[in-house]
Protein backbone atom coordinates (compact mmCIF):
# COMPACT_ATOMS: atom_id res chain seq x y z
CA UNK A 1 0.00 0.00 0.00
CA UNK A 2 1.51 3.18 -1.24
CA UNK A 3 0.12 6.68 0.49
CA UNK A 4 1.15 9.69 -2.02
CA UNK A 5 1.34 12.95 0.19
CA UNK A 6 1.93 16.49 -0.21
CA UNK A 7 4.75 18.73 1.81
CA UNK A 8 4.18 17.94 5.72
CA UNK A 9 4.61 21.32 6.37
CA UNK A 10 1.04 22.44 4.70
CA UNK A 11 -0.50 19.28 3.35
CA UNK A 12 -3.29 19.21 5.71
CA UNK A 13 -5.25 16.59 3.80
CA UNK A 14 -2.15 14.71 3.42
CA UNK A 15 -1.74 14.39 7.25
CA UNK A 16 -5.19 12.97 7.92
CA UNK A 17 -4.42 9.45 6.22
CA UNK A 18 -1.26 9.44 7.56
CA UNK A 19 -1.29 9.91 11.19
CA UNK A 20 -3.94 7.36 10.88
CA UNK A 21 -1.82 4.65 9.23
CA UNK A 22 1.54 5.56 11.51
CA UNK A 23 -1.14 5.62 14.83
CA UNK A 24 -2.80 2.42 14.15
CA UNK A 25 0.74 0.91 12.62
CA UNK A 26 0.38 -0.12 9.53
CA UNK A 27 2.47 -0.49 7.41
CA UNK A 28 2.74 1.63 4.33
CA UNK A 29 4.90 3.68 1.58
CA UNK A 30 5.12 6.96 1.40
CA UNK A 31 5.70 9.06 -2.01
CA UNK A 32 6.21 12.82 -1.26
CA UNK A 33 5.32 14.86 -3.69
CA UNK A 34 6.29 18.29 -3.59
CA UNK A 35 3.77 21.00 -4.11
CA UNK A 36 3.75 24.25 -5.60
CA UNK A 37 6.57 23.42 -8.36
CA UNK A 38 6.40 23.48 -12.10
CA UNK A 39 5.64 19.78 -12.38
CA UNK A 40 3.10 19.39 -9.52
CA UNK A 41 0.18 19.05 -11.43
CA UNK A 42 1.85 16.52 -13.60
CA UNK A 43 3.31 14.36 -10.34
CA UNK A 44 -0.15 13.98 -9.34
CA UNK A 45 -2.11 13.35 -11.55
CA UNK A 46 0.19 10.55 -12.90
CA UNK A 47 -1.76 9.08 -9.45
CA UNK A 48 -4.26 10.78 -8.49
CA UNK A 49 -7.08 11.07 -10.78
CA UNK A 50 -8.45 14.34 -9.68
CA UNK A 51 -5.38 16.04 -9.79
CA UNK A 52 -5.60 16.80 -5.91
CA UNK A 53 -3.09 14.55 -2.77
CA UNK A 54 -3.64 12.95 -0.58
CA UNK A 55 -3.92 9.68 -2.97
CA UNK A 56 -3.64 5.87 -1.77
CA UNK A 57 -3.00 3.23 -4.23
CA UNK A 58 -3.80 -0.17 -3.08
CA UNK A 59 -1.69 -3.49 -3.55
CA UNK A 60 -3.74 -4.19 -6.30
CA UNK A 61 -2.80 -0.63 -8.11
CA UNK A 62 -6.41 0.89 -7.23
CA UNK A 63 -6.25 4.67 -6.58
CA UNK A 64 -8.49 6.08 -3.95
CA UNK A 65 -8.23 9.87 -3.84
CA UNK A 66 -10.15 12.17 -0.92
CA UNK A 67 -9.19 11.85 2.48
CA UNK A 68 -12.49 10.17 3.85
CA UNK A 69 -12.56 7.48 0.97
CA UNK A 70 -8.77 6.76 1.69
CA UNK A 71 -9.85 6.60 5.62
CA UNK A 72 -13.10 4.73 5.18
CA UNK A 73 -11.03 2.43 2.68
CA UNK A 74 -8.59 1.80 5.42
CA UNK A 75 -11.37 1.47 7.93
CA UNK A 76 -12.89 -1.47 6.03
CA UNK A 77 -9.39 -2.83 5.51
CA UNK A 78 -8.45 -2.75 9.38
CA UNK A 79 -11.79 -4.47 11.26
CA UNK A 80 -9.42 -5.19 14.03
CA UNK A 81 -8.55 -1.54 14.59
CA UNK A 82 -11.81 0.47 15.95
CA UNK A 83 -11.28 3.64 13.82
CA UNK A 84 -14.43 4.61 14.11
CA UNK A 85 -16.22 4.01 17.02
CA UNK A 86 -18.05 0.65 17.27
CA UNK A 87 -21.47 1.70 18.61
CA UNK A 88 -23.49 3.01 15.32
CA UNK A 89 -24.54 5.84 17.46
CA UNK A 90 -21.37 6.57 18.08
CA UNK A 91 -20.25 5.97 15.19
CA UNK A 92 -22.93 8.03 13.03
CA UNK A 93 -21.96 11.06 14.63
CA UNK A 94 -18.20 10.44 14.11
CA UNK A 95 -18.71 10.24 10.35
CA UNK A 96 -20.93 13.62 11.00
CA UNK A 97 -18.48 15.53 12.11
CA UNK A 98 -15.24 13.76 9.82
CA UNK A 99 -18.05 14.61 6.80
CA UNK A 100 -18.18 18.80 8.54
CA UNK A 101 -14.85 19.04 8.66
CA UNK A 102 -13.77 17.53 5.24
CA UNK A 103 -16.38 19.51 3.10
CA UNK A 104 -16.88 23.19 5.75
CA UNK A 105 -14.73 25.47 7.63
CA UNK A 106 -13.76 27.03 4.54
CA UNK A 107 -13.24 30.34 6.05
CA UNK A 108 -10.86 28.76 8.49
CA UNK A 109 -8.80 27.25 5.90
CA UNK A 110 -8.15 30.21 4.00
CA UNK A 111 -8.19 32.82 6.87
CA UNK A 112 -5.56 30.28 8.81
CA UNK A 113 -3.73 28.04 6.63
CA UNK A 114 -1.65 25.24 8.23
CA UNK A 115 1.74 25.73 8.17
CA UNK A 116 3.17 23.54 11.24
CA UNK A 117 6.04 25.09 11.96
CA UNK A 118 5.39 28.68 11.35
CA UNK A 119 4.34 30.80 14.98
CA UNK A 120 2.06 33.38 13.98
CA UNK A 121 0.09 34.29 17.30
CA UNK A 122 -3.14 36.11 16.89
CA UNK A 123 -2.46 36.37 13.32
CA UNK A 124 -6.08 35.73 11.26
CA UNK A 125 -6.74 34.51 14.30
CA UNK A 126 -8.57 37.31 16.50
CA UNK A 127 -10.38 40.14 15.75
CA UNK A 128 -8.89 42.96 14.70
CA UNK A 129 -5.76 40.71 13.44
CA UNK A 130 -6.87 39.49 10.14
CA UNK A 131 -9.43 37.21 11.33
CA UNK A 132 -12.80 37.09 9.32
CA UNK A 133 -16.10 36.81 10.97
CA UNK A 134 -16.72 33.79 9.35
CA UNK A 135 -13.30 32.21 10.66
CA UNK A 136 -13.92 33.44 13.70
CA UNK A 137 -17.59 31.24 13.66
CA UNK A 138 -15.92 28.59 11.92
CA UNK A 139 -13.36 28.12 15.72
CA UNK A 140 -16.48 28.51 17.55
CA UNK A 141 -18.59 25.71 15.85
CA UNK A 142 -15.21 23.48 16.11
CA UNK A 143 -14.83 24.43 19.99
CA UNK A 144 -18.93 23.26 20.17
CA UNK A 145 -18.05 20.03 18.20
CA UNK A 146 -14.98 18.95 20.79
CA UNK A 147 -16.43 20.10 23.88
CA UNK A 148 -19.47 17.57 23.32
CA UNK A 149 -17.67 14.57 21.81
CA UNK A 150 -15.72 15.09 25.27
CA UNK A 151 -17.93 15.56 27.59
CA UNK A 152 -20.11 12.35 25.80
CA UNK A 153 -16.77 10.14 25.86
CA UNK A 154 -14.94 11.48 28.48
CA UNK A 155 -11.71 11.96 26.47
CA UNK A 156 -9.05 11.85 26.07
CA UNK A 157 -9.83 11.52 22.26
CA UNK A 158 -13.17 12.26 20.73
CA UNK A 159 -14.92 9.25 20.92
CA UNK A 160 -12.36 7.91 23.83
CA UNK A 161 -9.24 6.61 21.93
CA UNK A 162 -7.94 8.36 19.08
CA UNK A 163 -9.94 7.50 15.81
CA UNK A 164 -10.93 8.77 12.53
CA UNK A 165 -12.44 12.35 13.73
CA UNK A 166 -9.47 13.08 15.46
CA UNK A 167 -7.59 12.34 12.57
CA UNK A 168 -9.60 14.45 10.75
CA UNK A 169 -9.43 17.61 13.15
CA UNK A 170 -5.65 17.24 13.59
CA UNK A 171 -4.61 19.93 10.49
CA UNK A 172 -6.79 21.93 12.57
CA UNK A 173 -5.19 21.24 15.89
CA UNK A 174 -1.59 22.78 14.05
CA UNK A 175 -3.38 25.87 12.57
CA UNK A 176 -4.10 26.74 16.32
CA UNK A 177 -0.97 25.86 17.60
CA UNK A 178 0.72 28.83 14.77
CA UNK A 179 -2.19 31.05 15.17
CA UNK A 180 -3.11 31.05 18.99
CA UNK A 181 -6.92 32.15 18.51
CA UNK A 182 -8.67 32.04 22.25
CA UNK A 183 -9.75 28.71 23.15
CA UNK A 184 -11.15 27.40 26.17
CA UNK A 185 -9.39 25.09 28.39
CA UNK A 186 -10.97 22.02 27.09
CA UNK A 187 -9.48 23.07 23.68
CA UNK A 188 -6.36 23.85 24.53
CA UNK A 189 -5.85 20.66 26.55
CA UNK A 190 -7.82 18.38 23.76
CA UNK A 191 -4.74 20.08 21.08
CA UNK A 192 -2.14 19.40 23.47
CA UNK A 193 -3.25 15.54 23.77
CA UNK A 194 -3.52 15.90 19.89
CA UNK A 195 0.03 17.33 19.28
CA UNK A 196 1.70 15.19 21.32
CA UNK A 197 0.36 11.78 20.14
CA UNK A 198 3.21 9.50 18.85
CA UNK A 199 1.99 9.69 14.97
CA UNK A 200 1.19 13.61 15.30
CA UNK A 201 4.22 14.42 16.77
CA UNK A 202 6.18 12.36 14.06
CA UNK A 203 4.45 14.01 11.27
CA UNK A 204 5.36 17.33 13.04
CA UNK A 205 9.21 16.12 12.63
CA UNK A 206 9.01 15.86 9.13
CA UNK A 207 7.78 19.32 8.71
CA UNK A 208 10.26 20.51 10.75
CA UNK A 209 12.89 18.47 8.23
CA UNK A 210 11.73 19.66 5.06
CA UNK A 211 12.42 23.38 6.30
CA UNK A 212 15.84 22.53 6.95
CA UNK B 1 -36.67 7.13 10.83
CA UNK B 2 -37.08 11.12 10.01
CA UNK B 3 -35.25 13.01 6.72
CA UNK B 4 -35.46 16.78 7.50
CA UNK B 5 -34.50 18.64 4.39
CA UNK B 6 -35.06 22.04 2.28
CA UNK B 7 -36.62 23.26 -0.47
CA UNK B 8 -37.21 20.46 -2.99
CA UNK B 9 -36.29 23.30 -5.68
CA UNK B 10 -32.99 24.09 -4.50
CA UNK B 11 -31.73 22.26 -1.24
CA UNK B 12 -29.42 20.03 -3.85
CA UNK B 13 -27.83 18.66 -0.74
CA UNK B 14 -31.12 17.56 1.10
CA UNK B 15 -31.83 15.40 -2.20
CA UNK B 16 -28.97 12.94 -2.24
CA UNK B 17 -30.14 11.37 0.82
CA UNK B 18 -34.38 11.67 0.10
CA UNK B 19 -33.41 10.33 -3.57
CA UNK B 20 -31.32 6.94 -1.79
CA UNK B 21 -34.11 6.23 0.23
CA UNK B 22 -37.00 6.96 -1.82
CA UNK B 23 -35.18 4.61 -4.64
CA UNK B 24 -34.46 1.37 -2.00
CA UNK B 25 -37.96 1.85 -0.55
CA UNK B 26 -36.77 2.57 2.96
CA UNK B 27 -39.57 3.82 4.72
CA UNK B 28 -39.21 7.84 6.44
CA UNK B 29 -40.45 10.70 7.95
CA UNK B 30 -39.98 14.04 5.93
CA UNK B 31 -39.95 17.15 7.17
CA UNK B 32 -39.37 20.04 4.57
CA UNK B 33 -37.91 23.26 6.26
CA UNK B 34 -38.60 26.39 4.07
CA UNK B 35 -35.06 27.37 3.64
CA UNK B 36 -34.51 31.62 3.50
CA UNK B 37 -37.06 32.38 5.92
CA UNK B 38 -36.57 34.35 8.66
CA UNK B 39 -36.65 31.30 11.20
CA UNK B 40 -35.12 28.81 9.07
CA UNK B 41 -31.61 28.77 10.79
CA UNK B 42 -33.51 28.64 14.17
CA UNK B 43 -35.38 25.66 13.16
CA UNK B 44 -32.69 24.02 12.09
CA UNK B 45 -30.85 24.30 14.68
CA UNK B 46 -33.52 22.52 16.62
CA UNK B 47 -32.55 19.32 14.84
CA UNK B 48 -29.16 19.57 13.29
CA UNK B 49 -26.23 20.84 15.68
CA UNK B 50 -24.31 22.35 12.35
CA UNK B 51 -27.36 24.66 11.04
CA UNK B 52 -27.54 22.99 7.97
CA UNK B 53 -29.83 20.44 6.25
CA UNK B 54 -29.94 17.32 5.65
CA UNK B 55 -30.19 16.19 8.99
CA UNK B 56 -31.38 12.52 9.24
CA UNK B 57 -33.00 11.94 13.08
CA UNK B 58 -32.58 7.94 13.87
CA UNK B 59 -35.25 6.07 15.89
CA UNK B 60 -33.13 6.29 19.03
CA UNK B 61 -33.32 10.25 18.10
CA UNK B 62 -30.01 10.77 17.26
CA UNK B 63 -28.75 13.67 14.49
CA UNK B 64 -27.19 12.44 11.91
CA UNK B 65 -26.05 15.19 9.53
CA UNK B 66 -23.80 15.87 6.40
CA UNK B 67 -24.81 14.13 3.13
CA UNK B 68 -22.10 11.55 2.66
CA UNK B 69 -22.30 10.92 6.56
CA UNK B 70 -25.94 10.32 6.35
CA UNK B 71 -25.62 7.53 3.13
CA UNK B 72 -23.16 5.77 4.91
CA UNK B 73 -25.52 5.55 7.57
CA UNK B 74 -27.84 4.41 5.99
CA UNK B 75 -25.96 2.24 3.74
CA UNK B 76 -24.63 0.46 7.11
CA UNK B 77 -28.11 -0.05 8.25
CA UNK B 78 -29.48 -1.86 5.21
CA UNK B 79 -26.68 -4.05 4.07
CA UNK B 80 -29.21 -6.04 1.85
CA UNK B 81 -29.05 -3.50 -0.56
CA UNK B 82 -26.00 -2.92 -2.72
CA UNK B 83 -25.75 1.37 -2.04
CA UNK B 84 -22.57 1.28 -2.31
CA UNK B 85 -20.74 -1.40 -5.15
CA UNK B 86 -20.36 -4.91 -3.85
CA UNK B 87 -16.55 -5.23 -4.95
CA UNK B 88 -14.15 -3.61 -2.66
CA UNK B 89 -12.02 -2.11 -5.04
CA UNK B 90 -15.43 -0.82 -6.75
CA UNK B 91 -16.44 0.60 -3.63
CA UNK B 92 -13.22 2.39 -2.78
CA UNK B 93 -13.73 4.07 -6.32
CA UNK B 94 -17.16 4.95 -5.89
CA UNK B 95 -16.48 6.41 -2.40
CA UNK B 96 -13.92 8.76 -4.26
CA UNK B 97 -15.67 9.98 -6.74
CA UNK B 98 -19.03 10.91 -3.78
CA UNK B 99 -16.28 12.34 -1.19
CA UNK B 100 -14.80 14.37 -4.30
CA UNK B 101 -18.45 15.48 -5.08
CA UNK B 102 -19.10 16.19 -1.40
CA UNK B 103 -16.01 18.61 -0.62
CA UNK B 104 -15.47 19.89 -4.11
CA UNK B 105 -17.02 21.64 -7.13
CA UNK B 106 -17.55 24.60 -5.58
CA UNK B 107 -17.30 26.89 -9.11
CA UNK B 108 -19.92 25.13 -10.34
CA UNK B 109 -22.06 24.86 -7.07
CA UNK B 110 -21.91 28.54 -7.22
CA UNK B 111 -22.25 29.46 -11.03
CA UNK B 112 -25.00 26.69 -11.46
CA UNK B 113 -26.64 26.94 -8.34
CA UNK B 114 -29.48 24.00 -8.24
CA UNK B 115 -33.12 25.19 -9.07
CA UNK B 116 -34.83 22.75 -10.58
CA UNK B 117 -37.74 23.63 -12.55
CA UNK B 118 -35.96 26.78 -14.02
CA UNK B 119 -34.94 26.30 -18.00
CA UNK B 120 -32.19 28.91 -18.32
CA UNK B 121 -30.04 27.25 -20.96
CA UNK B 122 -26.71 28.87 -21.34
CA UNK B 123 -26.70 30.93 -18.52
CA UNK B 124 -23.89 30.02 -16.34
CA UNK B 125 -22.98 26.95 -18.60
CA UNK B 126 -21.14 27.92 -21.51
CA UNK B 127 -18.22 30.69 -22.31
CA UNK B 128 -19.11 33.90 -22.68
CA UNK B 129 -22.61 33.38 -20.99
CA UNK B 130 -21.31 34.17 -17.19
CA UNK B 131 -19.52 30.51 -16.85
CA UNK B 132 -16.31 30.91 -15.34
CA UNK B 133 -13.20 29.04 -16.14
CA UNK B 134 -14.00 26.98 -12.85
CA UNK B 135 -17.22 26.11 -13.42
CA UNK B 136 -15.97 24.79 -17.15
CA UNK B 137 -12.80 23.01 -15.28
CA UNK B 138 -15.47 21.35 -12.93
CA UNK B 139 -18.01 20.41 -15.70
CA UNK B 140 -14.82 18.33 -18.24
CA UNK B 141 -14.00 17.09 -14.77
CA UNK B 142 -17.17 15.23 -13.86
CA UNK B 143 -17.58 14.42 -17.19
CA UNK B 144 -14.27 12.74 -17.26
CA UNK B 145 -15.68 10.79 -13.90
CA UNK B 146 -18.96 10.12 -15.74
CA UNK B 147 -17.04 8.77 -18.54
CA UNK B 148 -14.67 6.63 -17.08
CA UNK B 149 -16.94 5.18 -14.47
CA UNK B 150 -19.88 4.06 -17.38
CA UNK B 151 -17.32 2.59 -19.73
CA UNK B 152 -16.10 0.21 -17.05
CA UNK B 153 -19.38 -0.50 -15.66
CA UNK B 154 -21.29 -1.31 -18.67
CA UNK B 155 -24.54 1.42 -17.61
CA UNK B 156 -26.58 2.16 -17.08
CA UNK B 157 -25.72 3.70 -14.22
CA UNK B 158 -22.13 4.59 -12.82
CA UNK B 159 -21.63 1.25 -11.19
CA UNK B 160 -23.92 -0.51 -13.06
CA UNK B 161 -27.28 -0.46 -11.02
CA UNK B 162 -27.86 3.14 -9.36
CA UNK B 163 -26.61 3.72 -6.11
CA UNK B 164 -25.01 6.02 -3.61
CA UNK B 165 -22.03 8.13 -5.98
CA UNK B 166 -25.24 8.20 -8.91
CA UNK B 167 -27.21 9.69 -5.93
CA UNK B 168 -24.40 12.07 -4.59
CA UNK B 169 -24.36 13.67 -8.82
CA UNK B 170 -28.20 13.54 -9.16
CA UNK B 171 -28.27 17.16 -8.33
CA UNK B 172 -25.34 18.14 -10.66
CA UNK B 173 -27.78 16.50 -13.40
CA UNK B 174 -30.52 18.74 -12.28
CA UNK B 175 -28.10 21.62 -12.74
CA UNK B 176 -26.84 20.69 -16.55
CA UNK B 177 -30.86 20.28 -17.03
CA UNK B 178 -31.31 23.67 -16.14
CA UNK B 179 -27.95 25.20 -17.49
CA UNK B 180 -27.64 22.99 -20.93
CA UNK B 181 -23.74 23.09 -20.78
CA UNK B 182 -22.11 21.59 -24.16
CA UNK B 183 -22.04 17.71 -22.67
CA UNK B 184 -21.04 14.46 -24.75
CA UNK B 185 -23.65 12.07 -25.90
CA UNK B 186 -22.19 9.87 -22.93
CA UNK B 187 -22.84 12.43 -20.41
CA UNK B 188 -26.24 13.29 -22.11
CA UNK B 189 -27.74 9.65 -22.32
CA UNK B 190 -26.73 9.09 -17.93
CA UNK B 191 -28.75 12.56 -17.11
CA UNK B 192 -31.56 11.50 -19.03
CA UNK B 193 -31.60 8.20 -16.94
CA UNK B 194 -30.65 9.20 -13.60
CA UNK B 195 -33.56 12.40 -14.45
CA UNK B 196 -36.05 9.53 -15.47
CA UNK B 197 -35.31 7.50 -12.33
CA UNK B 198 -38.42 7.14 -10.12
CA UNK B 199 -37.19 8.17 -7.07
CA UNK B 200 -35.57 11.35 -9.12
CA UNK B 201 -39.02 12.28 -10.68
CA UNK B 202 -40.40 11.88 -7.10
CA UNK B 203 -38.10 14.75 -6.33
CA UNK B 204 -38.38 17.13 -9.25
CA UNK B 205 -42.91 16.52 -9.10
CA UNK B 206 -41.91 17.85 -5.36
CA UNK B 207 -40.24 20.90 -6.14
CA UNK B 208 -42.68 21.27 -9.13
CA UNK B 209 -45.42 21.23 -6.45
CA UNK B 210 -43.53 23.97 -4.17
CA UNK B 211 -43.57 26.39 -7.18
CA UNK B 212 -47.20 26.50 -7.62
Amino acid sequence: MKLVIGDKFNSSWSMRPWVLLKHFGIPFEETLIRLGQPDTKAKILEVSPSGKVPCLITDAGDSVWESLAIVETIAEAHPEHAMWPRDAALRARARSISAEMHAGFADLRENMPMEITTRAPGAGATPGAGATPGALANIARIEAIWAECLAKSGGPFLFGEFGIADAMFAPVVMRFNTYAPELSATSLDYAKRVTALPAVAAWIDGAREEAR
